[in-house]
């Protein structure tokens, strides 16, 4: 396996990002890539759950995978070793992703061909969801053991998030996890928001995560 | 019991962070206040470990809290339930707390007579950790289910923390988390920090949480 890109992105305080952030988007449809923006606190396991995604998708669509983080590349590896297009983008102590440096990242790993890139942003559930990067959808991964309070707490984040992916459904009994209530806090942000537990860890419920991704790059295909 | 005080702090661009951190620090000083930085992501625990530390020390030193988020007041409300002095700060959608955002919410609660004030920072690994807020130490709460490989991606975080409060050890054996493999991602990023297992929802470790920061709190009135 050849070695794993490394780019550095750094942010533009200068670029208009919501310009940035339409116009990629053009390109990105003008190739037929649907772009998803995947975010989520550090350890909720945005990683594994891409993996799941990776091996459920990668006999019906090409998928590229841009791996952001501050540091390190151990994500970009997994991905990697997954069999897929990758590169990892290092934001230079940034806590999110723009769309100039998705764009950047994209150019430098080369697109073309692909049917599905996944951005595996900052894990961080403030500054990410304040930037649209050309995405065509936003997907939160909420771990149970971070609390059914989260999106009191982060409000951008779920007022934005087009589905919400919820991980480590397999450990609700050691947390006072209330799906109710958990419920009740993501809609009262944004109604209809569709919840989805699984496990990453054990594949409960991960054929339901991949299907929404599949449905949501069909449904952009016809809408031309 | 009265509402809790709810103070919108903005970040301002223009101050110097690191002087209004120092000049802070010595006001803090002077009063005999000790500030604690706490820091962690979404859910790691921060504020159920908050309410163990005011639990075990509330009958050796006075205890002020100023809670910082984008949106909500939960947390402050569970500080004011255990008794001590409590302010919700929102920090309007900025990510971290600095320096000058700290001080106004000082001197809007009123600090005079306590002896150690906590900063419940904004869920965040990366940027609470750019900021001197002013305080004499700053501790990261990481979580088990978060994983052994937060070091790594959190760089920054791990080189300015103090110590590191490990939070969840009941849920160990849930995790795929390697204590050998954290112990030595933690001394890649500064050596000598260390690593306190706990957890805030058994009582397990907690003693040992709250002996640290009073053996810091103690440690610093003698530097005078």
């Amino acid at each position: 396996m050849d070695p794993v890109k490394i780019l550095d992105v750094k942010e533009s305080i200068l670029n208009d990002n919501d310009e940035t952030a339409e116009q990629f988007r053009k390109e990105l449809k003008a190739k037929g890539v649907f772009l998803l923006n995947l975010m989520g606190s550090p350890g909720a396991g945005k990683t594994s759950t891409l993996l799941r995604i990776i091996d459920a998708l990668k006999g019906e669509f090409r998928i590229g995978v841009m791996e952001a983080d501050v540091d390190s590349s151990v994500d970009a590896e997994k991905a990697a070793a997954a069999g897929v297009r990758v590169i990892q983008l290092h934001t230079g102590g940034s806590c999110h992703m723009d769309a100039e440096m998705t764009r950047r990242g994209a150019e430098e790993m080369g697109i073309d061909g692909l049917d599905l890139l996944v951005v595996e942003n900052v894990g961080n559930l403030v500054c990410p969801a304040e930037f649209d990067i050309g995405a065509n959808r936003r997907a939160e991964i909420l771990s149970v053991p971070e609390g059914d309070d989260k999106p009191l707490k982060y409000p951008l984040m779920f007022e934005t998030a087009d589905v919400v992916f919820l991980n480590k459904i397999d450990t609700i009994r050691y947390f006072d996890f209330n799906m109710d209530h958990f419920a009740a806090n993501v809609k009262s942000r944004r109604s209809g928001t569709e919840i989805i537990p699984y496990s990453a860890k054990t594949g409960e419920g991960c054929d339901r995560v991949a299907e929404w991704i599949r449905n949501a790059v069909l449904e952009d295909r016809k809408s031309i």
